[in-house]
């Protein structure tokens, strides 16, 4: 298992972890500066930041910098009411992946879509939707990641809830394990799963294309914007980490923390040296 | 599947939907008055009103009306961090087995517990906490339901969270199907997962041993006191029902609903009228 104690080579920041600094939203090239000037080499930033600074800015930013994107937020979001909805999704998630492709990150990370009151049709809106998507993030070799969510997040957010859900999507869309389709591994979203060590096992390191940390606290106050920073809950991080890098897992480990009562009110320079501590110290 | 538009012969109801009438606490005696007098022919109490009313007086009382107990809430909480916490924790459940069996109930209902900072451990220690209360719960006659609860609550209530965790311990622990031990299905803890009816299928008539039913909204505001009514959320009640009633349960459908700023704000006459109506058209 790589050492993490010493330097925050491996820590990638998702840039929803300090979108707020003391609960005012923080344009995405002062993130980076911020970033960059500790020494961290990696993020994963949202869409709606990338648009607000524009791609050509923080494309250029991301070069100036020697930045590497350890995914990309988010595609998805496939489910619609109508074929005139399914395919306004398509359209936005090719844009997505053009997006991606042209800040180089390692992978489009897909948030699927919430079941609403016909979950099984749902999922197959999602299946046929990576599908079709697939064939454009192919042509542009941009890997999919496919995010299971917590099943919390089924109705509204994403209706595949498990790794074994998602590697299941994957071994029938992309059999030959090509490298343009997996998951991305979040422990807030899978650490209760009993099958979570075998499944991690099966995706291997073809399928595992991203690692997110943060913590589960108890009591959770909110099922959205109350995740805790690593070593403030009860996940095991560290034990999960060793099963991802068991499986060939080589990536960053990238913190995504949403904290409307507590991290984002704070200095956002403060909560990315407290990312770096609790780097070295519980992941 | 058994038609329940036009009365509530198969109703149930569990005694924590209607704990509370306009936000007072109501007493188990004047739960069970308001049900009888609506028709209703069994129930569900917790263990902390029975012992609120005395045991023996609502032994009387169900008696007296011939209410039959779709289960009884709760014993398991099995997970204790010293010899002396699991021995508590395995007394106390032998006395929740003597009052299920005092009171004629279907089932003793168990949430096994929280995982903490070790689920692996506490999964162990909640095997473990089973297989001893099993010695004594075959011997008075008392089948164990074991109930898989949401992931969400995989910390601090229950590491059990999926059907086919719980089956796989019923498998393990009691591999001839004796009837001592089999599972709880609540839709709200299990609607979101994809192999839900596959693994209903699997439990068959001898492991389901109880059918509970709310609904699931969206949003969510609170991980534990937010369940909906039947009909207001999003889950697929009637064909989850479906499913249990094709793997052979004849069982009670027993309503379930935790709901601090609703349900428990109104009059419980009213409640209960409401879960009636419901239970025709949404279950």
């Amino acid at each position: 298992m790589r050492d993490f104690s010493q330097d925050p080579h491996w820590l990638s920041i998702n840039t929803a972890t300090i979108r707020k600094s003391e609960g005012k939203e923080l344009p995405l090239p002062d993130i980076i500066e911020a970033c960059v000037g500790r020494g961290i080499r990696a993020i994963s930033p949202w869409r709606d930041q990338v648009a607000a600074a524009g791609l050509a800015t923080i494309s250029k930013l991301v070069k100036a910098h020697g930045l590497e994107l350890s995914g990309y937020c988010r595609g998805g979001m496939f489910p619609a009411g109508t074929p005139e909805g399914l395919q306004a999704a398509h359209d936005d998630n090719r844009r997505a992946v053009d997006e991606a492709r042209e800040l180089n990150a390692r992978c489009l990370v897909l948030v699927v879509g919430g079941g609403g009151k016909d979950i099984a049709l749902a999922r197959t809106q999602v299946r046929d939707g990576i599908a079709k998507l697939l064939e454009h993030s192919r042509s542009v070799g941009m890997p999919l990641a496919i995010e299971p969510l917590h099943p919390m997040y089924a109705a509204d957010r994403a209706c595949v809830n498990t790794m074994e859900h998602a590697l299941d999507l994957c071994d029938e869309l992309d059999p030959s394990k090509s490298g343009a389709l997996g998951v991305a591994c979040d422990v807030y979203h899978v650490w209760w799963d009993p099958k979570l060590q075998a499944q991690i096992a099966r995706a291997g390191r073809e399928r595992l294309l991203a690692f997110h940390v943060c913590d589960w606290l108890v009591p959770t106050t909110d099922l959205l914007l109350d995740r805790g920073m690593m070593g403030d809950g009860v996940i095991e991080i560290r034990r999960i980490r060793g099963w991802v890098e068991d499986a060939g897992f080589a990536g960053y480990s990238e913190v995504e923390i949403f904290s409307e009562n507590n991290w984002w009110r704070r200095e956002h320079g403060d909560v990315l040296d407290t990312c770096i501590q609790r780097h070295h110290t519980f992941v």
